[in-house]
């Protein structure tokens, strides 16, 4: 099987989440890196060309000359991972669906509506694909708990706890010149603060697992650090379609939190509890029976979490598979097969914008409902 | 020291939450049970009488009868344990506080509004004491916890985090005749559904620890089992005096929780987290710092945790030993000495009672804000 | 239901397990405490008794008076608990069995060999029952996974791993004085260090368990604080009659253990899991299926485990709760009721001193096999 | 910086830990796998070769051709691993050195004694480099753990406990054709059972971290399933070159397993206990203190943990994380760079041969100690 040629927009030294996806592109040797913008300082995007061994003539100096050029090359990129701040995603992903090039591109969809509007424009006149890496849908224990609640498992979803808690933002680190804090804090290019950067991926998870909708939402918002123009806690309650309740609180400020994101789904007869931090196992209660701990791969579960799976259960799989099998997923799909799981694309991202717009508004509002 | 004279109201035959005070008040030794008005069906009580061993002339047809001829005894009871359903605990604690005993009453406080007002005012004009069974204050990490936060070892405080969760009442459970089950989903008996049976304590236990007071909350109540007529589920999201904001989920229906209380507290500095159905540990975060395992009676606790602890660290004590520091505090109380930290009593109950009528309040207007 | 009048030789002021023995008789309500020869020093026993409310008459200067009064009262104690060092539970116990008074003596049996003959004597001519308190056979779960190992639930058992792990001698603390240290680390006093004081209860367990007998071992035994007389750190192996082989591990130099008590054994089909320090879980796996959480009291367990609980689950019960099921067996089977689990005596007691001279025996000959 | 070229010996279809290392020699684009001979069916090799798009000129009928024609290609292969049953170890390892490229070997060393003799002369003989897979040394809280002991955080070591644990083998699964199952229960193939497969990763992993090496050992190893020709279960017990001791409990039929390797090393002043199952936890014990959480990358750790960590802390990195990390290491010692922490090589590789002989040294002696 032909590896698929990947590009990349933004990634360039001191990224973090660049290096993430070239991790995962690399991981199933689907995919190979042939092509990047990798910034739009040109010294850094050379200097970052030359690191990842890319030729110096596909190391490009902005994405709208890389779209061009690749799109004209016969052995151009087949897909463009596009990792920049969120005010940067939606022109470049626009650029590269117009030239018939593949998308994959990082959480949030955009900064802004208006981005947003544009993209969901650009997806649909377009014949390539757009692809949202909501990573944290390709852990298999993530994929078992969804197969187990659409099969009935757990009954009729009654609540749905989610949390995201980290606390990296917990004093002013953006006011230090600390790259990633900056960005994320500054409203103009992340057009919003924890909910945006974290809340968004719990709200897609609980989504994803439940594939229940949110219907109406209350959400306090808050900033804890002085001069912080962005939220850094989040208190949120949900009202879903089905008449299921939940809540989602999200925090950049909760000490001694990693990188908290954990699931909690209760049906009337089952429930379901994940935590990011420890992926490899889930439990899986049924009323009136012992929980149960079920492990990635191991004993008793269905085909469908083995499918993602690279080595034996007891071996622990981490962020960097999770995040591998979105990759193997695209390439498998780009590829003409069945996946087997649904794979976050334009939809989850105009559901996440809902998330972030609808947020803002009720927090506008003293945390009034806000319905969808 | 002499054993204090205990009499109980309530408590017979099929109790729960009345042998649960008769072991509490007996592992430390400073009470002896002497006298009761044990059911309101006269068969039952004096079996329930005979059964616990006590003197026949002292087993009551009623609590009116017992506070009378209790008070008139030389030998007459020191104190009363109330261990009734919500709407019996008002007339009997005002009955004997007008008897001049003092009164050891479960939570919450009363079950309507008019039977808190009048137990306060017989609070009030009694010499003799009230204290509040909020029996989860009486676990030594909680107290460890209170002085931490008192002495700003976490720093000013932020996210507060609580639940309950249980999952008994995920069925109707009340339709099968279960005496639990029937009087806690009866709103005339209990006043409240989880807000009241479980919510009040995890109310309870964050100001307790926190120091802090919830001066606004929003509560979205729900009723997941048919034909229930108390809430099952409440999200409800808070906001504090010292501008802190917190959340509580009371759940009665969440599959797989047992007694999930559960208190995270994140302060400017630290976090305390603490999980009820382990309770000899708590997790306290120091930012920048690795995570600290805090032990009841462990190494490096201060002064407060270990007055409360009967057996080294590694053994774990449990629900039953908590519950029986109140009652060992009790005693201290009415002996004069100093317990060295706060015992829940009307204050605490006339609290509990505004957050129940808070979230009904709440509730009613779609989860709008109710402000005290 | 007459409480059974209770005697106490040993347990004045100081004493650890004399303050266990007296809450762990109160939790149930079957014994009440009535007479003491409570210490060696008469002031202290005095002091002592006082302390406890003893009628001044039945505080007594000696072991010996004591049985020959009690016997003589017609109101005299019913049993006696021996709380002495290991040296001093052969004499007394002997002398109350004498007496026709039932004897709950503290673990291990005795701290020599021709003291364990001697008191085996004294029990097989007595009409008064012997009791030994290996408590932890007395927790919920201990019972189930008896229960399930005995109705084949694991298929033949091929393998059992148990180790007792504590710090607290981790430093030479009897040079300091500590009471507690002094006696257990003099040979004189304690016959052994580690394998007598906890290793003793690790054997035990395993063998309550499995309901198999380890018919050799070999053992490696080490002092590391220097200057101390008796083993801090023993390795064990262990042959069983069914074929199955075991470990323990005794250390109480393990930095970081507080009473890590901790129990793993293994059949054909199935295993169970089982940690002291939080007692009310326990992991059972089941060949090719996902583990299950158990806890006492909890969702599909077998009546067994039910009998001896006091609180639902999710309410933790602990080490006094533990200790406590001893004592309301103890009055049962003294009231001639079925009890429904084996209750530690002369015989598991006898068992533990063959541990602990294998142990030592074997340690004298470089760690070769000692055959029982 | 170039990529290096890599071959495979063995990894054809069905392989489990030659899918492993390629994942491995990926993560961190330091290696480019070119060439192969992959099985010594020549059909399986030429189709594996196809499915992994390796010029079919490259992909070899024997490793003896490969290593003649790779040594003689101007872009021939720097360095080759070696992913054979245990037996076929040493013959391509010497192949290859003796061609001058260096080797990546799979653990165990070899089969036999006299093929570890032969390869270790070829070590010597050869200026190419030679290394060995015990990849659990390539986990960052492993060596987080090493430069603590290094650095006297534990004060002087006394006991070491280390296990591994699995359940694949608790049935006789080498009688249904499984692959895996087959040639490590079949002595002539892998050498030893348990011991082997697991127990020299333990052992390997002790001596790693505490920097100690053991002068003794007595090994009980047994058969548990009926028909099987190599140990599946060891209990072993140690002692160290410092006076420390320590055990090892090997099983490949403790059900409820999956890769259940376990490290505790306790010292004088402090003890660190790690899981492999949830590798990115450190419990870190100091007398006296509460015991801490140490996380991969987390607050607190020294410089040493974080150059081997990809992602933050809360970000799960796992198995084939820390496989990949001894190939980022050969890539930098390839490269001239220093790596800063040990890479086990033919030294490890002697010292696990040890361990095995040992054992059965001593199982044959009835777990008589044998000293090195």
């Amino acid at each position: 099987m032909r590896r698929l040629r990947l590009g990349m927009v933004g990634g360039g030294q001191g990224s973090f989440i660049g290096a993430v996806h070239r991790i995962a592109s690399r991981i199933d040797d689907r995919f190979e890196l042939v092509a990047g913008a990798l910034s739009s300082d040109p010294d850094r995007a050379a200097a970052s060309a030359a690191e990842l061994g890319l030729d110096p003539e596909r190391s490009y100096a902005s994405f709208s000359d890389m779209a061009a050029a690749e799109a004209a090359r016969p052995d151009g990129i087949d897909a463009v991972a596009i990792v920049t701040p969120n005010h940067l995603h939606a022109a470049p992903a626009i650029a590269f669906l117009e030239a018939g090039i593949h998308v994959i591109c990082d959480k949030p969809l955009t900064a802004t509506a208006a981005q947003a509007d544009a993209l969901a424009a650009a997806v649909k006149a377009s014949k390539a694909r757009f692809f949202l890496t909501h990573n944290y849908t390709g852990y298999p224990l993530i994929r078992q708990a969804r197969e187990m609640v659409a099969r009935g498992d757990l009954g009729r979803i009654r609540v749905i706890q989610a949390e995201y808690a980290q606390d990296w933002l917990a004093v002013p680190l953006e006011a230090t010149g600390n790259k990633q804090a900056s960005w994320r804090t500054d409203p103009a290019q992340s057009g919003a603060g924890a909910i945006g950067d974290i809340g968004t991926h719990a709200f897609n998870l609980l989504g994803y697992v439940s594939g229940d909708h949110a219907v109406a939402l209350a959400a306090d918002l808050h900033s804890f650090v002085e001069g912080r123009q962005v939220d850094d806690n989040a208190q949120i309650m949900l009202r879903f379609a089905s008449g299921a309740r939940g809540a989602i609180w999200a925090s950049q400020v909760a000490v001694g939190c990693e990188n908290g994101l954990r699931l909690r789904i209760y049906g009337e007869r089952g429930s379901l509890t994940w935590a990011q931090e420890n992926p490899n196992e889930m439990i899986y209660a049924r009323l009136g029976e012992p929980r149960q701990i079920l492990t990635r791969g191991g004993a008793g579960l269905g085909v469908g979490a083995d499918r993602w799976t690279r080595v034996p259960p007891g071996h622990p799989e981490g962020y960097l598979e999770g995040f591998a099998t979105l990759y193997l997923d695209i390439a498998d799909v780009l590829s003409g097969k069945d996946v087997g799981a649904p794979l976050p694309g334009l939809e989850a991202g105009l559901d996440g914008m809902w998330f972030i717009s609808a947020c803002q508004q009720s927090a506008a509002a003293d945390a009034a409902w806000v319905v969808r």
